[in-house]
């Protein structure tokens, strides 16, 4: 048995933290808020998310960062990418613990990953970084429904030892030593599928969304080749798996707030009436960015971003997508 | 102009023969039955597909396939796979006209594909033959929803050469020169989308359809890696966008068609109610034997095979699959 903080009570930290008691550790939640505490501790519920749902007696939570993480063989991440370095400033993480990031986005204003921004604030050496990621929808992870992730670190030693306190029955994780490509595929999924969104709310078939899909993969992959990923990592359940099941659920805010954006609302309405903005609005930009830096061309990404910008409407978008000239598949 | 013949007036037949016209072409169908060529050239509609929807005027039809073929350019064998070769011992193909095949599956028996059969039966050079494949549901393709699609021949000029044919603003098509790739892509996807529908069937969520389809994804990929084919192909339209499409339209009959297996009818009540079997369940066990042949291995679709013998159940089937041990992402 090993001892787990999970820094985070959101929805992805609470499932994950089930995964973890799953597989017997024994997780100490970090909490911002005491009634998230008083509920999981007295109640073994999180109010906030998947209150239906118990948690394993053994989930202790707290509200100070340093009770949640003592003795803690594994930290995990569990706060939103653009909150991660704030946090990171204020945290004392434990001589050797392994810092692990549930976070999917890329940082506004510096363009660096999760594990980047972990290794710069908080000092931690590569080896002692890892990331959890792949088809990871929080609420089916918290109802024990089976899927494959990826738990990837530059040491495979670490990885090894990650996915031996997380793999279970119904969450299969397997290993990846591709952090830059693992990290990556879990970012630009959030814009590919906003696009997807935006096919699907504007009446367009299967058809066209999986050339959104295969096409946003294609640029996603090229983009983390030039940044030094392995271009398989794509095809994998980092890159495909996660990218397919955000496209597919209902339960994605991203392919949401796309299909939205796709049936005539404006980003502020939707984000209005939904009281929060899908990770891809915000991180299309730092996407771009990055890619404009290393000169790859990314021409759903650019086309995401034109329309939340509100230069292109999403029928203008698709249709300038679509009117670009026949070529060979890759090039 | 050219002058194409469409060898076949089924569903993807008569949509193909739409996008020829769109894109300017001559078309010329055969078609088995009088009252299908009657309709074509009398009401400029297939009455047993999309009958909702005109055919352009120049699409001419015939029940003789030399008349249908006679000064064709291009002729785009447009029948089952499992057919192909019968019909091929029978026709008589011009002397230089590029044959294209439009068949996605694998022949009982020998294990050829589509290209292959043509290549032996009707004795034409590689150079002369190519293959049209990709995220083509055909209902969508009629209706002139937006699809991306493949045009492969080991030729890139004769690639090239059906680009031009078919290329319109609707149907993009991007050359490749992977046929091997191209046509196990097309093959392999329907018995994936057997084991996606099984596991929808079986109420299971988008984290666990996503890692078949990306699992399933990688175990094609190894196939075709093994028999000379082009890994990257399996990441394109041909792979991924044809997997993704097929996964999640409800006009699939593969996924259809899993998804009454995973609740629970058998192959022999499914077949009886749709009065047709699904390619997929045809195919898994050629593909399996290729596969074996080439030391292969394919737990998903072996796993779909056991249901189809009968000799598992689908939720057997997914419970084995998801016992297996946890290992790296690549292996």
């Amino acid at each position: 048995m090993s001892r787990v903080a999970v820094m985070g009570s959101g929805s992805w930290g609470t499932a994950f933290s089930m995964v973890l008691s799953d597989a017997g550790q024994e997780v100490s939640m970090w909490a911002r808020r005491d009634s998230v505490v008083a509920g999981i501790n007295s109640e073994h519920r999180n109010p906030d998310y998947f209150a239906d749902i118990d948690l394993a007696p053994t989930v202790i939570a707290s509200t100070d960062p340093r009770a949640a993480m003592e003795g803690a063989e594994f930290v995990v991440m569990a706060v939103p990418s653009q909150t991660l370095r704030a946090n990171l400033e204020t945290w004392t993480i434990p001589g050797d613990a392994v810092v692990v990031s549930l976070a999917k986005g890329i940082e506004l204003g510096t363009g660096l990953r999760a594990s980047q921004i972990i290794e710069q604030v908080a000092g931690i050496e590569p080896d002692r970084v890892a990331v959890v990621t792949g088809p990871n929808l929080a609420r089916e992870i918290a109802e024990r429904q089976p899927s494959g992730s990826v738990v990837a670190s530059t040491s495979l030693e670490t990885a090894e030892r990650l996915q031996a306190v997380c793999h279970t029955r119904r969450f299969r994780a397997y290993t990846n030593t591709d952090v830059i490509g693992c990290e990556l595929g879990g970012a630009t999924k959030n814009v590919i599928a906003l696009a997807v969104g935006m096919a699907v709310g504007l009446g367009l078939g299967a058809n066209a969304t999986a050339t959104v899909i295969t096409r946003g993969l294609a640029e996603s992959s090229r983009l983390g080749l030039a940044l030094g990923a392995d271009p398989y990592t794509f095809s994998g359940l980092a890159g495909l798996g996660d990218l397919v099941a955000t496209c597919n659920s209902p339960l994605s805010r991203n392919r949401t707030f796309g299909e939205q954006l796709g049936r005539g609302h404006s980003v502020a309405e939707i984000a209005a009436s939904t009281r929060q903005v899908a990770e891809g609005v915000k991180s299309c930009a730092s996407i771009l960015a990055l890619a404009q830096r290393a000169g790859v061309e990314m021409p759903i990404v650019e086309a995401v971003k034109t329309v939340i910008d509100g230069t292109q409407t999403p029928p203008q978008m698709i249709t300038s997508l679509m009117s670009r000239s026949a070529k060979a598949e890759r090039y």
